[in-house]
């Protein structure tokens, strides 16, 4: 795995906690972008080489959705860039890890995503991203 | 704000998470180190230009204890690279958030650190980090 690709964080309100992280990292978003299949709308900062993800829900149903209601505001899951994404959900399997997708699917921000279950990793949450060229 | 310096995981087993994160992120860890006066033990890992950093508490009264305790294993908190500490403290104030230490105190891994109170961060709980020269 490379470097950390971004940070999702989930919070209720996107208008206020972009001002809010504005504010805090001192930069401007620079992308929204919904995630229908995922029920989610993002928005994005960069922060030198990596990126700071806000994730509000669409929907009920909305891993997001569930996320805020159990846990309320906070990190929801780190992002690592990969260079090949299904080699990489091989090696994880391979060693044991459970993914929550078996083929890569697509993401916010022009990437192939494959998450892995938090149970095996200390309650963390995973993502992996290769670029979409 | 420049990159993320790391990711602080709290974990409840330092053996058996280094053996986990080892095998998660394909790397071994380069350094543990005691950080006596935080009341925890870390251990670090490289992602790129990131780090991962694993936490366990060294008494009941670590902020890892309590942390492990309400929330169980999970991200921690999310730590900065800035080059003026003192400097971005005073720029945060003045936007508003609220500083849990009011100097830079020293942290793990060769820094001054200061964390944000994570109620003004949407539960997200943030240091700062800048390196020692």
């Amino acid at each position: 795995m490379n470097k950390i690709e971004h940070i999702g964080i989930a919070v209720k309100d996107m208008d206020v906690s972009c001002d809010l992280y504005e504010k805090l990292l001192g930069t401007s978003c620079y992308k929204k972008e919904e995630v229908a299949s995922e029920g989610v709308n993002t928005a994005f900062f960069r922060t030198g080489v990596n990126k700071i993800e806000l994730l509000t829900a669409t929907s009920a149903e909305s891993p997001i959705a569930k996320f805020l209601e159990k846990r309320g505001e906070g990190i929801h899951h780190i992002a690592f860039d990969v260079e090949n994404i299904v080699a990489e959900m091989a090696r994880l399997k391979q060693e044991g890890f459970v993914l929550l997708n078996e083929s890569p699917k697509r993401g916010a921000d022009n990437k192939l995503v494959c998450f892995v279950h938090p149970k095996g990793t200390n309650g963390v949450l995973i993502e992996l991203c290769q670029d979409i060229k």
